[in-house]
C-alpha cells in the first residue's frame, strides 16, 4: 500500500485521477491532493473520505511514495523537482520532462516493460500521441512503419474545465442567434474547427503537432520516424479522434487489415486509420495510473 | 439574357442559387423555380419578384435556356434528360452524371475552358472535391502532384436543411443534459466526429471518399493521381475544411511553400494544407453559377 499524491486535483484531469484511481482499486494507503493556493482547504469528496485541498511544498510532498502532478508544465518545471527531492517518484503529466533524454515518456502497452527512471521522474505523454502509438506500435511490429500521416479531430476537455464551458457558452449564445466571444481558445470554437492548438513553432507547425511528432518518435524507439501531423480543435466535448494515414515497409496480410482497419489504395502497404480514445482516460489520467501499476509491479 | 430554371429551389444549395444568381447579375431575362409535389405552388421571393414553384415536366422545362438541378441523385436521373429534350443545357449539381465519359465535370478555374458537352449535360462536382482542386491545380502545375492524403471536415449544411435543423435540436438536448437521437445522420451529430458519411463500398471506403477520389482525378485529368481521402462530419453547420498532405514530383521553392502554405518534414517535396471554403457557395451554388457564366463567355 503507498502514500500517493495528486497534483492539479481540481482539473479536467485531476478530477479523472481521482476517478481512476478508485476504480482500478489502485493500493492507496493515503491519498493527498494538491492544487493552487485558490483552492487552499477546499474538500474533495473521494468514495467515503474527504479531502483537503493542500498547496504543493517539500514540506507537503514529504512522505508520500509517488506524485501524479497534472497542474501543467509551469506548476511541474517548479514542483517536480522539489517532489523527488522529498522523496516521492513523479508521474508527470504536463509536457516539462517528456523529452529529456533521463526521463521515460511511457504507454505501458507500448514501452512499459522494465521502465528506468534515474531521476525519480516518469513522463506521460500527450492525449493525441498516446492513442495514436497505442494503433502504430502493433502494426510496426508486423509490417514495419515507414511514414504517418495524421490529422486530429481533438475534443475541448483537452483543454481543460473552462474549455468545456467555454463551448457550452459559445454554443448557446450561437443557437440564441448572438455571437459567441472566445477566452479559453484563439477564436470561437461553437460550430467551428480551429486548426490551431498551442502556439505556432519552427515551420509554422504548432506545438501540439510538434509533440505529436517528437513524443511519437521517442516512444516508439524510431528517432527518425517519417510523421507528420496537423492538429486540429472541434466542437466536441470528450473524446479525440484522429484520421491517420500509414505507409509500412512490408504487406499486412489482407485478413489483418480487414479486420480491424481501412486500406489506403493510393499506396503500396498502406493504411487508413480512424483512431478515437477518451482523451482525459487513456489520454491521461488512466495511462498515468498504468504507469504506477507496472512500477508497482516491478 | 437567358431563361434559367433551378430545380431543387427548397433546399440549402436552392437558395444559395437564388443569392449567387442576383449577387452575380447573371443575366436573367426569367427565372422558374421547381421543387417537388409538396412545394408546388408556394411562393419564392426573389429580389422584388414572387416567384412560384413547378413540378419538374417536359412541358414546365419548354423554353428554359439552362436549368441548375439541385435536388439530390434520383431527381437528376429522372428529370435531366427530360429537360434536355425540352432543349435546356444542365448544370446537375447532383453525382448523377459526374462520371460519365460525356459528361464535363467542372471547376471553372481549372477546368473551364472551352467545355465541352455533347449530351448538354456539365456536372458540378462535390464540394469537398471542389475546394480541393482548387488548391491543388495551382500547385501542380508548379511542382507536379505525386500522392494525396486528405482528411476532410465537413458541415452538416452539405446534407442539407433538415440536418441544420437535426444538428441545433441535438445540440439544444445535450445542453440540456438529454441524449439525442438522429434521423438525418445514421449518429447523433451534437459534440461528435462521425467518420461516416453516405454509404460504405467497395474497400470500406464510405461513397463520399470515393466521390473525393474519382472526382479529382477527372477534373484534374489525372486518372492514376494516388490519392486516399477519410471524409468526417463534425459539429460545424457551414464551411467545410480539410487536412490535406501532398508530396510532390518537384520541390517548391521555399518562398513558394512559405508565402501560403506548410511545409511536410516527413517526406521530400511535401506539403501540409489546411483547406476550408463555403460548401454551399464554392462547393455548389456559387461554382455552378460560374460554369454557367462561362457557357456564356464561350
Amino acid at each position: 500500500m503507498y502514500k500517493v499524491g495528486i497534483v492539479g486535483v481540481t482539473g479536467a484531469v485531476g478530477l479523472e485521477f481521482l476517478k481512476v484511481l478508485k476504480d482500478r482499486r489502485f493500493p492507496i494507503k493515503e491519498l493527498r491532493v494538491f492544487a493552487s493556493e485558490r483552492s487552499k482547504g477546499r474538500e474533495i469528496l473521494w468514495g467515503d473520505e474527504r479531502l483537503r485541498v493542500e498547496v504543493p511544498s517539500y514540506e507537503n510532498f514529504k512522505g508520500l511514495d509517488l506524485l501524479f502532478f497534472t497542474a501543467g508544465a509551469k506548476v511541474s518545471l517548479e514542483y517536480v523537482p522539489i517532489a523527488v527531492k522529498a522523496g516521492a517518484i513523479v508521474i508527470d503529466n504536463s509536457s516539462a520532462f517528456r523529452m529529456e533524454k533521463d526521463v521515460p515518456l511511457v504507454v505501458p502497452e507500448v514501452n512499459g516493460e522494465s521502465i528506468e527512471y534515474p531521476r525519480g521522474i516518469i513522463a506521460n505523454p500527450n492525449c493525441s500521441t498516446i492513442q495514436l502509438v497505442m494503433v502504430l506500435y502493433p502494426l510496426h511490429r508486423v509490417a514495419g512503419l515507414k511514414r504517418v500521416v495524421v490529422s486530429t479531430y481533438q475534443a475541448v476537455s483537452g483543454a481543460g474545465l473552462r474549455a468545456i464551458e467555454e463551448l457550452k457558452r459559445e454554443t448557446r449564445k450561437v443557437l440564441e442567434g448572438e455571437e459567441p466571444t472566445s477566452e479559453v481558445f484563439p477564436h470561437p470554437i461553437a460550430f467551428e474547427a480551429l486548426p490551431h492548438i498551442d502556439i505556432f513553432q519552427e515551420y509554422d507547425y504548432t506545438k501540439e503537432e510538434w509533440k505529436i511528432i517528437k513524443e511519437t518518435r521517442k516512444i516508439l524507439g524510431l528517432p527518425d520516424l517519417r510523421i507528420t501531423a496537423t492538429a486540429v480543435r472541434i466542437p466536441v466535448i470528450r473524446g479525440h479522434s484522429e484520421s491517420v494515414n500509414v505507409e509500412f515497409e512490408r504487406e499486412l496480410s489482407v485478413e489483418e487489415a480487414r479486420e480491424a482497419l481501412r486500406r489506403d489504395l493510393s499506396v503500396e502497404h498502406g493504411l487508413n486509420l480512424w483512431i478515437v480514445s477518451d482523451n482525459l482516460l487513456k489520454g491521461a489520467a488512466l495511462n498515468a495510473v498504468q504507469i504506477a501499476e507496472s512500477l508497482i509491479k516491478s
